[in-house]
């Protein structure tokens, strides 16, 4: 049984490495940019020092950088490096047993005990005699020429001091001895995403329904028209519904009415037809060339086009045709359509990815990713991921990131947590979240707390939508306007990334279907709809005001410093995001009541927001102007919804006064 | 990379599972008949309906037993078993989609939205006619014969009951379609230990101060006339210190002084002598055939020895001269000699485990146990483990427990949490704890609900000891004869296993060498005592009466079930224990103060205890006599400890009322 065990010297011990997703079977997530810190509980028996180090490298390359650990106390050792470039990193540790450093330290304790040093001294010159054979050129000189310094000098106390000196120390560090070093016993991974999979605004609308008058179907030229609108408001991504064919068979009417009327447009997600499927556009909303433009020009009006993937078909879809055996059969020879028992959706087959041809199907679906890549698209936001299988999605996603690593897939899932979470972990570079149904303090706090303060920040990146074509909740359908701008600066600002359904968002409409529904009132989903963007009640310029404070607060584009406050109202959220440095620090208090005024007293923790607490600090309303200055951690608010339901102040840590006045003292 | 996917139709996942010890890489711990309960989250996409189920075997069978699991919500799942046999046993989970489940559920939803089946059924006798196929006998032709009936029968109603029969779900439910199931990706280990791992009242004594007489070297027969006395006071395990041959070369003198006297008689941990190392007794102790008879009397008083493994020898060990090269040499020639500068301990010569011999090192310590284990000894209490290489103990303790899994290791490391937990981690029955120094209410209750209450209780069994001869707490040296009683009282219901360095123990000795030591004035470590076990003031018969209700109440005879709770009053603590059954509840409340009278409210959670909070029940206090009948969660205590410092309260749940008499109603 010894003979299993390569070196039974190798005495260092490294376990509870953290960042580490189960067992490190899931990578963690940066932005360019930021910085991966790493911990580990590291240690050796007896009281021997360890010296230990964090190893990281780019994926494309084979060689280590390593950074010295820093003892954090109890055995716990942190190191950390910056992410520089897109792709994978890898990052493990290594420790080992540094006989040079305890032989040193131990040496120090002898002389304050004032003891007779004389055969440690030659120990010593041992160990710096071996460093020097790990050495090369002048330092194997120098360290050979300081060891038998150490043997042989007879000025004792010259001796003792050379012991101790820091250039020996120095030297000898740069040489360890490592034969016997602990690897940790698995390479971590960092999947490095560019800045927008973490931060941005994004806007969906139905291209069809841009035309400039009603009753005609909108194209993508519509849309071209469009983006100066958009851009105006601040946006950085534009989602489309899918825009392949639509389906005729089985095709949903108005406000999901089972038959369509002869003139009904269809939901663009019962995908394909004569047309073609989905590398192919819907002809009513232009050409491939049309949309390449539409791509060019969003670009140019600082707008990223954002497409869904959706893998579900029409029963006219080609691939019904020439693929019936991506679909399941029901034995009366019919194929299966999509089911929620006892709800029937006879205009949509699902892909059955239980056929044995499975792995035809997975390559079909790679080959329309990289289809709509060749057409300049870069962004997918994936439709009910979670009703195709785990594996599937992790294999695409690392396929297609392996060659375009600047790709970004949201993950449309408003499913179970663990369904939701492991979907992030497997590859989603964003996902949906619950936020759209979490709207009281408590429940915007611990759901906010656990997104951003737990593991879960580690790979699971949200995107917050107050509204989406699917959704439309009692809360808007419930309080007015004033609730539309308390979702939005929550989303905006709770959020690094969000996004809104519009122009129903910022026209604040809010009816739907029938009372207890969240499906909007004639959705257009299965219509046309004209749009007054121009309405005075329109948010427009409050969502732009909102997302011009987002970029230039740098507090805003990262989730992580979220932290929530106390304030003596029930009704009032308070929290404040920063930046690391605190050169970036936001407040932000909300009042969630949409009708009521509501005031009350925040508590603040200064010292972390990096205000001093024995002076005056200044906090200015980037949202409604205004400019404050508090002093200490209690301060009141009062926000009535009906002008304004939110603070988002910026913090200046400090007050000018007579002391930075250059005749003072 | 397709290619690489063995099956793209797993769609069931498996994470989150507990018990899990860093990822797997060691086992948890049971005690035979113990459960071991597991959890998991286990889901796949869509809508489907998974099946899942627990695995486990013991080591030496090759074939797993199947447990179903139940579901707790949010996709978490757990199942069970019992240990029931010494070794190790495996676990490990599976989970699959359950077409049949899926699909049946999907027929009462659409049945109770009174759609019409005729297709359903069809698809159901599919799903049949293949559970037939993976079916044989009696049970394959039933199979088929439904399968046949929902095809061709003619009345519709009585397809649609046989569709729903508990009978065709009992039969389908045992042929699984699992193909495609998903098999967790690791087999976990528990490894299972007898009673004595688990529970346990140790004592330690020196055998050298057993002699009847002042001044006489005792021996092994002396123990053997001690053992009464120890099988009053109710203990389990006789704990004793080396028995080897003590060096004569830096012998210590008496109080640790740096010369000995010419009659001093010397630490048995500066082991081995001309008389030999660890393999050899002490002549002054006896025979090895005395001792195999002490350990064959002391099972006969229903005690079992404990042996010490401390791995150092003194200069005079046979080893050093044998196997010089298993120690440090010195540039000057010597042999490194212990130290923990600037302290210097000449006595002692640690082994050198990075010696390039020390496969042959291990093998020799490894045959040290195995010679004791010949002699009839199964408890090793392990001196200092934690200045030896972990993966040292790692083998050991697996190579010893591959042959006699019966054998308990004790690690004695007041080290660092870190580097202690580590050692039961790797596979050590017990472990010495911080009791010693954890005093207050706040101490006890933060510590002991770490050990018991998280993922440390999986591999960390605690030993408490009050003293030890190297520990004579400040808390024992000030508090007189209360202290000791609360220590012990604390150790023996805290603690399902504890131990007493006796006798200074229960003749409540509390002189420390100097002011602010924590060692025994005229340490028993470097003389002989001779002891008055008859002192009127000796704790022997409150210790027999403590160890009585720990045999009596199997809630004090583990560590699983401790809760703590509220009292008024800080130098109270209150807490339970509690067999999971509720058979056996022992309610606890100490006086931390040693001084003065302490009173308070204890607030009790009944139901969890197993009360009716409706009516009355009795509280009998099992040290000290006394009945109590309370009512509701809120009663009264008032503990002087100059009488008595603690109940130990037998719960019963309920009262005999008129209720209860024959007549009534």
């Amino acid at each position: 049984m010894v003979q299993d065990i390569p070196d039974g010297r190798k005495r260092v011990v490294i376990e509870g490495v953290r960042p580490e997703i189960d067992c490190g079977r899931f990578p963690i997530k940066r932005i360019v940019g930021e910085r991966v810190q790493v911990e580990a509980d590291i240690f050796c028996d007896g009281h021997d020092l360890v010296a230990c180090r964090l190893l990281y490298r780019h994926a494309d390359n084979s060689s280590w950088t390593e950074v010295p650990l820093r003892p954090l106390g109890n055995d716990r050792w942190a190191g950390e490096f910056v992410v520089t470039d897109l792709g994978a990193y890898r990052y493990t540790l290594e420790g080992w047993v540094d006989h040079f450093q305890t032989w040193r330290s131990d040496l120090q304790k002898r002389l304050e005990a004032r003891q007779k040093v004389s055969v440690e001294l030659l120990v010593g010159a041992d160990l710096i005699e071996q460093a020097g054979k790990r050495a090369s050129g002048s330092d194997a000189r120098q360290l050979r020429n300081w060891a038998e310094i150490l043997r042989t000098e007879e000025d004792y106390e010259h001796k003792v001091r050379l012991a101790l000196a820091d250039e020996v120390d120095d030297l000898v560090r740069r040489y360890p001895d490592r034969r016997l070093a602990t690897r940790y016993g698995k390479e971590l991974t960092v999947i490095v995403d560019r800045q927008r999979a973490g931060y941005g605004a994004w806007y969906e609308l139905f291209p069809r329904s841009c035309a400039d008058q009603p009753g005609r179907h909108g194209t993508f030229a519509d849309v071209e028209a469009r983006l100066p609108y958009l851009q105006e408001m601040g946006f950085d991504v534009l989602y489309l519904p899918p825009i392949h064919p639509i389906g005729k068979t089985h095709r949903k009417g108005k406000n999901n009415a089972p038959r369509a009327a002869a003139d009904d447009v269809g939901s663009p997600w019962g995908i394909g037809s004569d047309d073609g499927g989905h590398m192919a556009i819907h002809p009513q909303l232009g050409t491939l060339a049309d949309f390449r433009r539409l791509v060019e020009r969003a670009e140019e009006h600082g707008l990223e086009i954002a497409l869904d993937l959706a893998l579900q078909c029409s029963p006219d879809h080609p691939y019904v045709r020439e693929h019936p055996e991506w679909f399941r059969k029901r034995p009366d020879g019919s194929i299966q359509y999509a089911e929620n028992p006892p709800k029937k959706y006879q205009d949509i087959y699902p892909l059955d990815f239980e056929t044995p041809h499975w792995r035809e199907l997975w390559h079909e679906i790679e080959s329309i990713v990289r289809f709509w890549i060749d057409q300049g698209v870069r962004i997918f936001r994936v439709d009910n991921p979670h009703t195709k299988p785990f594996v599937f999605w992790e294999w695409l996603i690392r396929s297609i990131k392996a060659d375009f690593p600047d790709v970004i897939f949201l993950s449309e899932a408003f499913t179970r947590p663990k369904v939701m979470y492991h979907l992030a972990k497997l590859g989603f570079s964003q996902s949906y979240t619950y936020f759209a149904w979490r709207n009281s303090k408590w429940e915007l706090t611990s759901y906010f707390t656990e997104l951003t303060q737990t593991d879960v920040r580690e790979y699971f990146r949200p995107n917050l939508w107050p509204n989406t074509p699917d959704i439309l909740t009692e809360y808007l359908q419930h309080g007015g306007r004033p609730a539309f701008m308390i979702r939005i600066v929550l989303a905006a600002t709770l959020g690094a990334s969000y996004g809104i359904y519009g122009p129903p968002f910022e026209l604040c409409l809010n009816q739907p279907r029938e009372p207890g529904s969240e499906e909007y009132l004639d959705s257009e989903k299965y219509q046309l709809w004209s749009w007054n963007l121009d309405h005075p009640d329109s948010l427009r310029d409050f969502i732009a005001r909102l997302n011009r404070i987002r970029r230039q607060e740098p507090a805003l584009q990262s989730d992580r410093w979220l932290a929530f406050h106390g304030v003596s109202n029930d009704q009032l959220l308070c929290y404040s995001k920063r930046t690391e440095d605190l050169k970036s620090v936001v407040l932000v208090v909300v009042n969630l009541d949409p009708q009521h005024t509501q005031s009350g007293w925040v508590d603040l923790p200064l010292h972390q927001l990096g205000i001093d607490g024995d002076r005056p600090y200044q906090v200015h309303d980037l949202l409604g102007g205004g400019r404050y200055v508090w002093h200490g951690p209690h301060n009141y608010v009062e926000l009535n919804p009906h002008v304004l339901p939110a603070h988002v102040f910026r913090l200046r840590r400090r007050l000018r006064s007579e002391k930075d006045f250059e005749y003072y003292a």
